[in-house]
């Protein structure tokens, strides 16, 4: 099978260099010279457009948002032969992807989506997972190569529903976040309390989650915030969510006020910051600082 | 060391069964029947009187709210020598901690605040964690007795602490569970997704949490929702961490809302059922049902 | 000016029939026999169908949503000259009335979006208030016509104008609606306090709104609830003013709260009754009555 | 009838100067030479202390918060002769002021809350409204010395009535402010809407409020926000709806964001700026600015 990969920025850089290690694999990068360095690092080949791009067996993208993947829609579709099959990795939004996976079908293209759960750093040690949406027998044709990079593959359903999946469980890392983000904060103003002891028995306890886990003691009590997943992205990631609750007809009160939270915070504290930054605004309602 | 357990519910009832293969343990419980079944069951004694109770070294609450708690002071201290310790394991409220504590301390008594995690289930393997708040020497005092019922002790602060910590796990219990239970409704609602599927891979990426990995696959998509820890007292909970957050200062408007709803479901779904039983309510609010 | 109506629900009746006193006027309406009883009361023409609708000087439309709206534009473009004038008076979508005044312009047809306020009573009494969008050339030219029903005429922008200001003033009585009801709960919770009296120093007092000086005591502590504005039409509005919020990109965390509310409320209450009875709803979470 | 009057600020200061038109009245102030300018400007009597003040007919108190007034306890008691009554016209706590006509019963002193309402220009224009909370005829008694300075005088139920009925006022006000703050922001953000237009026909349509009407043409598009009440003192009115609400059983999610947000304002924006100076704070969350 060969394959070509659009979209070299965190998740995409390691994922196409596993998956180069067991196909033939052509890269295409907006920035050219992530496409040169992967080659040279992976022994990809470079591509010279999405239209050549367009002509493999499988395309992959990887890109911020559906609006970009869509924008490559007729470029791709001039070059692409029927059979093709497309997987999009983008953390998208559902109906986008239904809307793309429409007008393919009408060109003999089908389409998966398959947003990826598990950082840079799963991406780097081939461990994500993935949440596809798309018929089994499409998913069956790409699993080989998802198997590079993966270690959990889980069809959710049809075209749309990895996006939706992926878009609910990063509205509950934001919320899961944003809540852990008030509680130390209000433990850290009524003072007195050991922090790092008090999230040592959370984490044994019933409260405790990925964020109280991994993402607090890493990256918040360090102050480190280490730049991997932005804060605009999981902003971008809590509106699908919330689209999508609203789009079913739910009342979503919590999803709602939390969407609106992180607008403001993307705006004080930046949308380029890693995601775990958001604690800095949560910081200044609470009059603040969250340090061990 | 002489101990003395009052409150035989879900958690103290098997708690003071672990003590009791260790410590001369007597038990008090306003329904009567309860003691005498652990004095059976246990090998513990059965005390005539609260009064009675406080005349052991360590006295131990563990009881529903700390109206009950700080109830009992008149006739414990009216039974209490000087170098009494109590030890209060109910999830209670910091500042009537603190008010306890310090009226103990005018009669030579010593009080420290242990609340419980790792539900019923914890309690009955001896495996749970207790967040305390207390002096270091007081710990040093009571860990023995802690450690043969619990498998992680953590010192976070003084009085008051340790009900800070709980309040604060126990509203993070709160959002996570409403959190994950707005987002399954709405892919519910949605349709077309594979909600076991879904859960699998959110459990193997940034969203996953206690409620996820445990609690909706036990509770909720069996739709057993078993009583082991009552709605109302994860409502009154979310409400001491709420003020404990307003009363140091801070804005949270996350807390503030996940609150109020907890008080609506309580008063729509029933304050005795199962804490997880809360996500019928949002079912109602989002016009759908969580079933895999 | 000849001038036609379509949409002869509880504000498009009455204003039609002040237009008819004054102007050549054909009715249209999708259950026929309303069109047949205006006809026979105000005096003005039943029409055929849309086309012929579309073949006035003047094409007026009150519909429930945008969609309604648009979905005439097939028929109306068939049937419309070069020259004809569209005015909208549904509280409409400010993006789809964009979307139709480009797709109209193409054909030489121009549109202005001109929501009406001022309920049913306001609008028997010709009394209404009208926000305009669209250039001032056309209100001037549609002026006369508004002049026979309305006292407050006031242009407020370009095309979507009208309707973005007209889902900001609904969603203001929204929020404004339901903080009444949750302060009077609270009032009528807390006990011994005389909620009539309370209403009337509150409307000599800063907190005093259309709400509380009309709406609670006419409707609510009436507990007549007169169906004349739906509330599922509200929550709708709402809605718009949340999208036009988001689409704006700001951060509303009480508009988002609220809206979300409102689709709770109209799926418990019910959409069809008067939007008042939104506190049906507030009176369950409170677990109380507003009565006087 | 004898009057002392304590508390000579923004509200106090005008009000005492009405009641010394008609009484002879006494004031204090914690700054002397309030007290010596109002001695100097409205004839009233410089009081030596609170003592002093106790010794009058009627004592009224207009101070910041119940904590101010709570605090005068012992030395009004020092003072007072059985038959004092002591009117107090801060926005007070209600269970504050229930737990001190407690006190004052056992001393024979009646107590009766009766905050105020108007702004400082109701207060100067002797056309204050004013809510009362405690018994009829005690009412009676002071009905005389309340006309002097207000045109509104409502009695709502016993003592802490009139706290709960101003607190619940309050909370509308600030409710309807943000409100009134997002969809302006919304529509200034969206661009191309006039927004006193806008604000014109809102005043004329369904969403209209004091807030519409008054503060926000007068105060903020004209971005003077003129310090007449202080945004720290609506947010701490807030918390008093809020705790209102709660203690009364009641779920209000609107009520708990809105608390939280302006606890937010207050530490961003200050709080001794004008409430209407949130705003400000808004269009921060919004990144837009509302001028007309």
């Amino acid at each position: 099978m060969n394959v070509s990969y659009i979209g070299l920025g965190a998740m995409g850089y390691p994922m196409a260099g596993h998956i180069a290690r067991h196909f033939s694999t052509g890269v295409w990068n907006r920035t050219a010279a992530k496409a040169d360095a992967h080659a040279a690092e992976h022994g990809s080949r470079v591509l010279g457009s999405v239209r050549e791009a367009a002509e493999a067996d499988l395309l992959i993208t990887c890109l911020p948002t559906s609006l970009e993947v869509e924008a490559l829609l007729p470029e791709v579709l001039s070059g692409a032969r029927a059979g093709l099959i497309w997987m999009d990795c983008t953390s998208g939004d559902p109906v986008a992807s239904q809307r793309i996976a429409a007008k393919l079908a009408e060109h003999g293209v089908r389409f998966l989506d398959a947003p990826l759960s598990g950082g840079t750093a799963g991406a780097q040690a081939g461990r994500m997972s993935v949440m596809v949406g798309g018929s089994e027998e499409l998913l069956a044709q790409v699993r080989p190569v998802l198997q590079t990079c993966a270690s959990t593959i889980v069809r959710v359903g049809d075209v749309g529903a990895g996006h939706a999946v992926k878009a609910i469980n990063n509205m509950l890392l934001a919320v899961n976040l944003w809540a852990a983000g008030e509680g130390l904060a209000a433990l850290a103003a009524t003072g007195g309390i050991d922090l790092r002891a008090a999230l040592e028995v959370i984490n044994a306890s019933s409260g405790r989650s990925n964020v109280t886990e991994n993402l607090i003691p890493q990256r918040v009590l360090t102050r480190e915030f280490p730049a991997t997943f932005a804060l605009g992205l999981l902003a971008k990631d809590a509106g699908i969510a919330l689209d999508l609750s609203r789009a079913a007809g739910c009342a979503s009160p919590a999803f709602a006020l939390i969407e609106s939270l992180y607008r403001a915070a993307k705006r004080e504290v930046g949308a380029e910051v890693d995601h775990t930054a958001v604690v800095r605004y949560i910081e200044r309602l609470a009059g603040t600082e969250v340090r061990a």
